[in-house]
């Protein structure tokens, strides 16, 4: 894409993904000849699941963080999920980091495609339309929001629960049906879709009890999620773990909002 | 559900649905025992694929159109897709036929399952996330009204063809992009899914080689459908073809209408 | 507006609208002498109100509508509300006439004005947000579907009356409330705003009895209306009869739909 | 409504609203006695314009401010707009005041009420529908927010004027059109209508003279606004000044929003 746009590329770590040969303004190259006549180096989101090697998922070679970081001295340098010894190390070798996860529109945009992926699996897993269902979405930020206005949109009757007097108010201004988790047990029994959006444990023994055998349960929340899964299996009801959506239903649009991000990031460095 | 709506419910033919022994309410029994103490006699849609055999795949048995009408003389018979000929036996026999095909409701209701089915189609065989997609929406009948409807909801860019000064006005009113069928040509190449609802050849090859290689067709019009299959196969254009959705992707739904109707008939009747 | 799209106009019976003067391609003149060199002759809706004069509001002249019919001779007539005597004296002197309120496209497009100005009013008789109150609209054609869309997009509770089959199809297709007329009467207390739209009268004294008092009705529908109007005021219910909306809140776009309408007719007749 | 709720209340200063005489649980009184025996005393929104005396319309009595802070002393006391001052003052005499203005959910629902009215205003100043209309909201906050999806509810084309890429990618998710303030300027022209949200000067002479001269401009920042008045009277654009509308156009559902947020803060003081 970025070559589409007429920017020169230089690649390293990608030799697996065999289209790339063809582009115009794409060069592949070794990390140093890489690295040495740009001005950004990009790379993966995550960076690194270790601390130790790079993600490269199209190439066979171990690519460690070290040479990299190295490599990249004096330049600006784009990844996702950057901890802090990588932080670190990059202030040793003057690498300006920038943790494209930790930018607000590129969580935003990615939500799109997570709402778009849930939506997608409730259709697949339920043997009824979600237009007319009943549909409970627990927690009300970003993925929240998107889920009630799309889900409102193909015609499901959607439920949000929330827990802030100000959450309140926007669910009513826009229209869903308020649920109060103080108040939600009496009427769990309701619903034929469960999406959970909150990252620490709200959907217990003592609730999933109380819900309608024929709901699924779709949890989006990081690992460990919101749901206690072993009881749900246990007595009946399905769980399904649904992460890193956006990559796996939409990678198309994941690779635009990366690349949209990253212009971003140029704009604000050139002011 | 009839038995669950405490109907007294007696069935034939359905003895591989195993499940219908442990319901209250539900008498397994012979074609003859099953419709004498009856009002209404309920059958498949479609009835019969060939004329001589009705429908009736949760059983072994070959069971004749002819034996069914003949014994449901004097009672109200509802199915779907009924022809000439077995309407004039019905007359014969004194049946009185009710096509529930034929009922507007029973097709509108359908549509909301074919619409949602064709969306979850498109989110599938995509690589990007609908919302922000440019659709293409090749008629506005029942279908192409809801299609628009939903797809608008979960923030696709929606595009409608139509060729009636009617349709364009509520196009508009509706507030979707209108494209008319005879300026259609120039605007082929924008579209990522083009969904289309005539039952009649309108994306020819002269249509198909103006559209982007990346977008992908669903064709959701009974057969032959509205694609040029075959010319698209040739010049690497995906087409699905989506029959019969409703069925596949909201089996509970689909009852559920199949039902509603059911007693839409029985209140008509009494009055 | 036709002026501006580069058509030569020529008017007669317009001299109030003073503004015309200014305007180039535009030429005053005598009817004789407006009506010889054109293709086209457009008039008023509605064409007259007697039979006898033709509708002038911006002339002091009386104008029959015998004299223009004879001057149209050979020509095609385009105007609103044309009796079948206009009709036949039209076809005596070789005039070809159209009625544009009977064209489909006119009536829809016209109704979004309709709806919008049933909303206006409703937003300037109630003391409440139209957001959040429960609006019940009678009658389920083509204003009660662009009402219906319309005050539910801005977060009104939206509630429709239909007495068909297939129009409560469209109702939850469409995700509104569906309210059958005879059950109608156990739920008229809950209403803030009722909007009528059926040309007959509905709400009797049975049922304006069932009203909450703080409740206005809005009847947009042609003479005598759907309301009791009498009764309601004697009971203290205030019913606000809202007739020719188009030209009264949005008289611009009541004349691009005429334009457009012109156009479309002009299309039609070269084919 | 709080009498209506069963609560006990007691007034003082609304000796002209004359129904109130003849509500239940009502009792009109002395500031001592009305201030005696309750928990929670209400006042005005705002509570005061010139730091002496309280806002009190339906009283001719001139109630200082001292004299209420001074009975209401060991009291809770809530009323909107109170500055330092007052609650140097409240804090000496062990009053716990509440600011309802400060409250995020009344400041939410009370949007609703106020984008209601800007569009009934541009319902009434504009001589087109909505529906159709091209109109620009400047400021994406809480009112920009609600107004957006309102007017592209009723069929309006919105386009959205932010300033960070975090609000860029809110307005893409729901869908409206963004326009980026450094690029507004060729834009302008094309607007119907234009609703400024920020309260600062916005629409300089320079940007003034690019609008449209049927355009219409409502103001609903709080004074001075952002739009240079002077200079849009002089190039003859309407502005229209729209503050304080929720009180205007739909005082009940104040009320009713001021009645939910006390018994928000009453059920907080609880826990």
């Amino acid at each position: 894409m970025l070559a589409k746009d007429n920017w020169k590329v230089y690649t390293y770590g990608l030799e697996n993904a065999e289209e790339l040969e063809k582009i115009k303004n794409v060069q592949i190259t070794t990390l140093e000849e890489a690295i040495k006549p740009v001005e950004f180096v990009v790379s993966g989101i995550p960076f690194t699941s270790n601390g130790v090697y790079v993600n490269s998922p199209f190439s066979k070679k171990k690519i460690t963080v070290n040479e990299v970081i190295k490599q990249a001295n004096g330049k600006c340098f784009i990844a996702g999920g950057i901890d802090q010894k990588i932080r670190d190390k990059s202030n040793q070798e003057n690498v300006k980091i920038i943790d494209i996860l930790k930018r607000e529109e590129f969580t935003i945009l990615n939500t799109i495609s997570t709402a778009e992926g849930a939506i997608q699996i409730a259709m697949e897993e339920t043997s009824r339309t979600l237009h007319g269902s009943k549909i409970l979405i627990l927690g009300f930020g970003r993925i929240g929001k998107i889920l009630a206005k799309m889900l409102s949109g193909i015609g499901a009757k959607v439920y949000c629960e929330a827990r802030k007097n100000e959450d309140f108010a926007w669910i009513k201004a826009y229209g869903y049906e308020l649920i109060q988790l103080n108040k939600i047990k009496n009427s769990l029994h309701q619903f034929d879709v469960i999406i959970n959006t909150i990252p620490s444990l709200i959907l217990t023994k003592e609730y999933l009890k109380k819900i309608n055998m024929e709901c699924i349960i779709i949890d989006v929340a990081s690992l460990p999620g919101g749901v206690d899964k072993e009881f749900a299996k246990q007595i009946g009801i399905r769980v399904i773990s649904a992460l890193s959506l956006p990559g796996k239903v939409a990678p198309v649009t994941s690779a635009e909002i990366i690349k949209e991000t990253i212009y971003n990031i140029l704009e604000e460095m050139k002011n």
